[in-house]
């Protein structure tokens, strides 16, 4: 019998672990079991979730000071839901996420169930080859505020992005379709920078354009996206379902890599005790379901991830499956001096990703996104950045300072 | 200017919470604002996010113990955002929800932004016409168990149900796509007993099917269970996402009441610090996303929310809007005896549901119908429990007892 394993962490003050758990197992699957006559019992046999696992909580990182918990494993034979995402989750977390004090922390997922998930198109390969960048971790920027801006203004901030030697540039998050820079528009305007950095520097600059609107209409501003000339698309998918970026992954007509947002998720992972973990949600659920590259809270700025959290998510992103392998993307509160840092906790396979650690740099936007190429090939080269001899990387950590 | 409100709980021990609500404003909108050019800003003003108030938690419901936390509300000007709820949960909770102990609980929506808003096709004036159902709260019943049921055993355990004079009756929300019971074969098996109990009784009953697979083939899916008969159609809304549910509910051809299940939103509702409340989510915004009826935890079972919460929740779903008023369907634990607890809590218009508590009656699954429209007849009547001269509901609450 094939299955699918959830892993939770429930905490109970006086539960009897192993009850609970056999409760769950035949709740969530056949419903009731013990009643059952003998021969119905080997027909329903194939049906039923099974306790795989129950062990304390209490040396784990789960635990919780002066609460009783038990990490419980809890198999779910796949013949019971149809292989795709929203009936993974209604199976192992439908009922159950309203069941009090539980979290869903992992799922082990059958080879079955994998291979009908579509996985990235693209992956770090498939972007290293895409920006003919290798040996290094790449360089996204994000603009620094764009509401409001007219379609000039935001093809200037592009430029002053993509001529400091940036790798990607992604729209940001809050900018939806309006008058002052529709999607087509705006993708136009900036690939024409695209075009310039590639006739006079022969550097790929990648545009990450925001794909917004009603979720069936998805797939074909997708398409419009694409003819307008992006080259990547930003995607709120927690605003959406996971499900939907499925869809978009699935479509071979959308032929650039998608960037998968974390906007919302902060209300699914942010809790201890309820909710699903930041390695599942934003690690191994967003891979099988097509991201190429994942942003996620680095664990170095204000709004922070704790570091084994952020180096989950990593893990789970790059680590061997059946499918492609994806870059992650920690961001915000990102500076020059931190690239050390982010090479060390999470290799060079990476998207380095900056905002204000680009625009805030004291000698404007274009310096700072060359400070930053400058501290990635210093570490690259082994070099402590405070001896690396660039102007722009010295003005940054003077700024910013370094962390080791 | 045009803003939609969004008001939340924010707990930090050492925060000036009025520079963390601007803050907040300003940077979930046009970005830096105080270093602006005077032109510059009064050209961006009318993108600009506002703190409208901010109160202390410490006698609200919001409050924790220990914990120093602010009620913030803040307008952000809807010509920011486009007129979906992907756009709307970004922009006043995409980055945001990552940021530490922070709660969205509620949004108060412009009217521009409502009535873009599919809202119900039916909710419960068009249910009750339907049913033919005036004047006493509906009863809707769930199957026991239909996992590895095949075609025979799950019309046979339908039509136990709708023998006990039920209105509507449910899939189970881990029904998925099977090969014993596809969905056009289990709706056309279980429309032959709702044809029956017309024919023999006068009786409606509709049957919520449970509309499953990828997020492209929802619409098509729900065309076909039509097609074969379904009389309403169970959603798994939040293991899609609630735009989701607005596409189904504004598509003209789906010609049935969408039942919205709460299946993995305790993911997001659950914990007190983080997340969002049951009100917004399971209120406010599945009624605008077009909810005809919607399933929430009842403050009785053992998988419970508390009362306060699930009439908050209920308020939402009926209170007077631009979109029609939906049916509260408080769910889990219900039995005949807590009838009258039901009706004085969430009022008369709302759907009874129960599972264990229809199934269990010790005379059997039609008893336990039964038993549960004397309880509604009794306390409609006025007359008590105890007090009502019929066998089934006597056994009932000799069962599982009453709750006043």
């Amino acid at each position: 019998m094939t299955m699918c394993i959830a892993h939770y962490a429930i905490w109970d003050e006086r539960a009897d672990f192993l009850k609970k758990a056999t409760a769950i197992a035949h709740g969530m699957t056949v419903g009731t079991w013990t009643e059952l006559s003998a021969t119905r019992k080997s027909e329903m046999e194939k049906h039923l979730g099974v306790v795989l696992d129950i062990a304390p909580l209490d040396e784990t990182e789960y635990a919780i000071p002066n609460a009783r918990g038990a990490r419980v494993s809890i198999g779910y034979p796949t013949i019971n839901f149809s292989a795709d995402i929203p009936a993974l989750l209604v199976t192992v977390f439908g009922k159950l996420s309203l069941d009090g004090n539980i979290r869903l922390l992992d799922i082990t997922l059958s080879d079955a169930f994998l291979k009908q998930c579509p996985g990235a198109k693209y992956g770090i390969h498939g972007i290293r080859d895409r920006t003919g960048v290798h040996g290094r971790p790449l360089l996204m920027s994000i603009f620094k505020s764009v509401v409001g801006y007219d379609l000039q203004e935001l093809r200037e901030q592009f430029a002053q992005q993509a001529y400091g030697g940036v790798d990607l540039i992604k729209d940001d998050e809050i900018l939806f379709e309006n008058p002052l820079t529709p999607l087509e528009k705006r993708v136009a305007a900036c690939q024409t920078v695209c075009e310039d950095m590639m006739r006079h520097h022969g550097h790929t600059v990648l545009y990450a354009a925001n794909l917004t609107g009603k979720t069936s209409l998805l797939a074909t501003n997708a398409r419009r996206a694409i003819a307008a000339g992006a080259s990547a698309l930003l995607f709120n998918v927690f605003a959406y379902g996971l499900d939907a970026l499925c869809e978009l992954a699935s479509d071979r007509s959308i032929t650039v890599p998608l960037v998968a947002h974390p906007a919302c998720s902060g209300a699914i992972v942010s809790s201890t005790q309820t909710g699903i973990s930041p390695a599942l949600l934003l690690g191994k659920l967003l891979r099988i379901a097509g991201a190429d590259l994942v942003l996620f809270p680095s664990p170095y700025g204000s709004v922070t991830m704790p570091r084994s959290q952020t180096v989950s998510i990593a893990h789970e992103l790059t680590t061997p499956s059946v499918h492609r392998p994806v870059f992650p993307v920690p961001s915000a509160g990102i500076h020059p001096g931190l690239v050390p840092a982010l090479l060390k906790d999470f290799g060079g396979d990476i998207v380095i990703n900056a905002g204000g650690g680009i625009h805030g740099h004291p000698n404007g936007t274009t310096a700072g996104a060359q400070a930053f190429r400058q501290a990635i090939d210093a570490t690259v080269a082994g070099i402590p950045l405070h001896d690396a001899p660039y102007e722009h990387l010295q003005a940054a950590l003077a700024r910013w300072g370094t962390r080791t």
